[in-house]
């Protein structure tokens, strides 16, 4: 299941709020804090097929919101977008030191750069 | 209930597709399609109060899931910063067409403006 964590932090950093307060600490350990079935069992008490069967129904709760909402699928369309902006700022930053120098498009293209770093995060 | 239309309206894009075919479509008759209670009522042979309890709970379904992941909150705040990034071109582009007439900087510009119009869709 770990060779799909990035899929899985992606989901549970969008979907991780509807899961169960068990679903949710198993999920995290296994995914985030990358311990083994065999070591979240042996803390819990329960058996390795118990843990493994909350983490397995958790991503399915959570791969069906997202398969009905398609809402990760649209966060991640937007990546395309911002990268576009990025490079065209950097075309007019080129453009700007070879030509112009003018400070007024170098404080423009700070604030788009700022901009594009508030909307990845 | 449609003084709430907008915020009704952004719940269902968001997470409509998580609601039953009966909330969904009532849902999207009186909020969509402005249709009243009774006129639903009268369409589907159910009672007003019987359409109104469907509707209600329609909301208390999507508004959980946003209450809980907040994703709606997200994509907001997100539009300041691509105003920001608009704004930001636009001073741009009357350096440019003021001062130096520089067609590269024109199609950089044409170029953010339309992957920010590709974000806000």
């Amino acid at each position: 299941m770990k060779n799909q964590t990035y899929r899985m932090t992606m989901l549970f950093d969008f979907y991780g709020e509807l899961l169960t307060e068990r679903q949710k600490e198993f999920f995290d350990l296994y995914y985030n804090e990358d311990l083994s079935l065999s070591e979240i069992a042996e803390n819990s008490g329960i058996s390795r097929q118990g843990v493994r069967d909350v983490i397995v129904r958790a991503e399915h709760v959570m791969q069906e919101v997202e398969d009905k909402t398609g809402l990760i699928r649209r966060f991640m369309a937007m990546s395309g977008n911002l990268q576009k902006i990025q490079d065209a700022a950097e075309g007019i930053r080129l453009i700007n030191y070879r030509q112009y120098e003018d400070p007024a498009i170098d404080s423009y293209l700070g604030e788009i750069t700022d901009a594009v770093a508030a909307l990845k995060e």
